[in-house]
């Protein structure tokens, strides 16, 4: 059954998405914060909006895939905003990747209103985003759950719940971004290891991919790292660094110290002194090789 | 072609490579610091050796599997040892995980004797050295690697090799025991996070382990984090903390900070000192939780 | 020459404090958010204020000296807050420790309305603010600074500027708070570190805070971490782990890590999750003592 | 009460220390590996001996003053070692900064063949040992520390003694030394914060060194880092590498993670890789300002 849907933020990740959505038969409404990405869309199919609560269908589902919770924000309390829908029923999927309070926040705002809201949080790069490959971590009331489930089947390979707490799908969004980082700053340990050692840097990355970690973080990273490959920015290294914050907030919050998250927090942080905000958050790997007084570049 | 081999060290590892190698259709000598673990090596059809020299066949190849530095310095330099028959052309392929450094001192006594010394420390608990799935790490000179080839195609799934310096192949061994202590430290943290927020720890690792880390080491140490099931022990926690000691030490050598591994140190030697260093290693995992107030069992 | 200052805040540092304006001649009017803590400072002559606002002399100065960042937002920009009244001169004289970004907005907001705004955080517990031997770091526009010198030097026993930048006094006093849980830290692992080598607590910390260290804060602290002494709190750890944060996060602005920072948030974080929030923040050393197997009590 | 006393090692602590001892009155005879230095001495009176035993006088004590644990290791155990005239009372007084397991050793052999053995490690620079300025750690068997007791008085200020445990004076003496790398590190990290945000690195430093921290420690070093200013080198940064690494080596042994001492170990590690193992140790301050994209130059 297809119906119209409200598609807020047309970034990287949320573009391809859309496309999906459309290419499932839905009628989507669109907005993006600079119109001019709305133009692709508007030739595929899908009816530019004049703002948020001009993109929310009546009683429907608005998709929101925005940069952070400040944005998010934004596109929900600011002029225009999903607020001015909230209520009779209207559906917030909220797929970005934002604190967990934020979600619980934005979630009883919704409901106080009469509307429903579900985090759904995504694991995947812009590629995965367009082949529905996408991994989805979603949580929320069981209503708002039920209400957007077929939609996520459209839109990646596999959907994991974490019931009613809203905030619950992101702590596990931000768990896993928090753990590829951990996993990069290992590697980068032992390539300089390796590199001041004697050794190829990609030999040993490149044996422990093929063994006992052999799965695409480790194969892809790895390879980026040992080769210290970091450009093109599949994940901008500022991004990586807002991510972990989140997590050391989410941490904060519940209390529960993470020291490795610190360390990483640490690491991105020195990245983006040094200018590498831009870069690729494997990038952060560079740290461990300056600290062993390697040069940066190849 | 098969041969008569000595095999120095029938722990839990090395009993199951001894058996292969006899499965394989070589006579094997076989010497072990308590004799009792040789009575069933014997019973396979192994000859007990008196000592690690009456062990070790002319000319042969002699294969060392003990538990640290010490234990395999006693070996070749103690009483009865193979130093004595380090000449004419004794191959001694080293298994142990042992410091780089170690190994490159062992390696230059025995070419100043005439004897060939080769690295091969492992990858792999108990029932994968019995099912000859051990990953295998060799470096050495080519003249012990040509050497010792076949008889690793016996022990192993596959052997990667890293070049001339004896050192190497143990930088490689300690830089993956370091990565899988590094996630499971990282996993530690997030399962922290997970129940401190009130979400299920087993779901939370599950999900991302099926995922982005679909591969053994975060599915099977993952599950025990979850659960905290740290016996039996399938590697003590004991040994984890000489193994990331090692990889600090070979880091100190080479000029390389390895502020991860600092970390894992802290936390392993803080499980040791609350009496934990006989469980399986993955216990470090109980740090993080402590430091959230979580109570250490179930 | 005295004169009518307003006086908000009456916690255990501000009320001793406001006691010093009125011995020193000043009129003062006092508002505080629970209204019984302004009796006592009426009975020695203060004259209650209905609202910061009404605190507020005409053109004069007011003081703020509350819990943190949000009470003072509270008492700016809530009802009755001294926003009100910021036209025409009035001197906010800003003295609780607060974010540097936060004092800097409340000096644009201030400067915007005609008003003046300095910042000056103060060292020195209860005690050492009854006996005038506050140490103050100044900061902000000259003109402000000019019009509170001859009340800071009332109120404490030396003030040091740091220019132009509102903000720049509030990092000089978390950074002072920082170096403090630092050398708190530090002694609480050669604390652990002595009693599981066999010898006395406070026999090392003793020796060390005589000679090398021979200045309070590692006197006072020291004796406290080595007797695990940390009630009644002289400075409560939740309150600690606030300004840990602060300085994290004024680091965090200004892109430059700190990894001794995010240690001592880690520490402070496990402190409160086991429930020491309300403890003196020397607290924080019970950790050391417990990675090490160590009861937390005596 | 003059006697004859051996002195072995006379660098830049050693050399002061027993002239000293001559002024005081004492005979001595002085052994040093480069024998050039002794020329200084004997000029001043000592007669220079053929080796460490024969420096040894009868039933005497001999002090020593070297490097590290294996300078002392050879000068005891090697060819003319002091290990020949353990026997019929010989009393070790060991003054170098070396592991308290080396201390126990030591001891133990002295006490097997008859000797004595008293550690006594030293706070101070050159100049302090000059002006007998320095502040001395002693433990061991009553009867050695009875033996020495007249001795120190000549060359420090104060002794504080720690009990029977020959290896006591060396934990303290390493808790010490890591007290004042914390410090400096933690003076880093505000003098990069306060750069990065706009103050002067001086203004800041200095203004708590003057208040809060008025201390000898906080005010040199913190000088030394506020302006970069790490030569000539006091206290030779690989040096105190050395010694942060001897205090890990004692919290493994005695079962008590220190993890500001692993955060110290990998910033002095990390400046030694980058070519300033000849520094001042203060030169470890210059981590925290390259983390934040500083040069390390002024």
């Amino acid at each position: 059954m297809t119906e119209t849907i409200g598609f807020i933020g047309l970034g990287h990740m949320g573009l391809p998405m859309a496309r999906n959505l459309l290419d499932a038969g839905h009628a989507v409404r669109a907005w993006n914060r600079t119109a001019a990405r709305t133009d692709a869309l508007a030739a595929a199919g899908a009816v530019p909006a004049a703002s948020p609560a001009d993109a929310a269908p009546e009683k429907g589902i608005v998709v929101t895939m925005v940069a952070d919770d400040r944005a998010l924000e934004e596109v929900v309390f600011g002029p225009g905003g999903l607020a001015e829908r909230s209520a009779n029923g209207l559906v917030h999927l909220s797929m970005s990747t934002i604190a967990p309070e934020t979600a619980r926040r934005l979630a009883a705002e919704q409901a106080r209103h009469g509307g429903l809201y579900a985090s759904a949080p995504v694991f995947g790069r812009p590629e995965a985003a367009a082949a529905r490959k996408l991994w989805i971590c979603l949580s929320g009331s069981e209503a708002a759950r039920a209400r957007v489930r077929p939609i996520l089947e459209v839109l990646g390979q596999g959907t994991f719940e974490f019931g009613e707490d809203s905030g619950a799908a992101n702590v596990v969004k931000l768990s896993g971004n928090f753990l590829i980082a951990a996993a990069m700053e290992a590697m980068a340990e032992i390539a300089a290891l390796a590199e001041k050692s004697g050794l190829e840097r990609s030999a040993v990355i490149g044996m422990l991919a093929r063994t006992l970690f052999s799965c695409p973080i480790y194969q892809n990273y790895g390879a980026a790292i040992a080769e210290r490959r970091h450009e093109p920015a599949g994940f901008r290294l500022a991004l990586g660094l807002k991510d972990v914050d989140l997590a050391l907030q989410a941490a904060r919050s519940a209390g529960s110290p993470m020291p490795m998250a610190s360390l990483l927090h640490d690491r991105l942080l020195s990245a983006v002194a040094r200018g590498r905000g831009a870069l690729d958050w494997s990038a952060l790997a560079l740290g461990a090789g300056e600290d062993a007084g390697l040069p940066a570049r190849r």
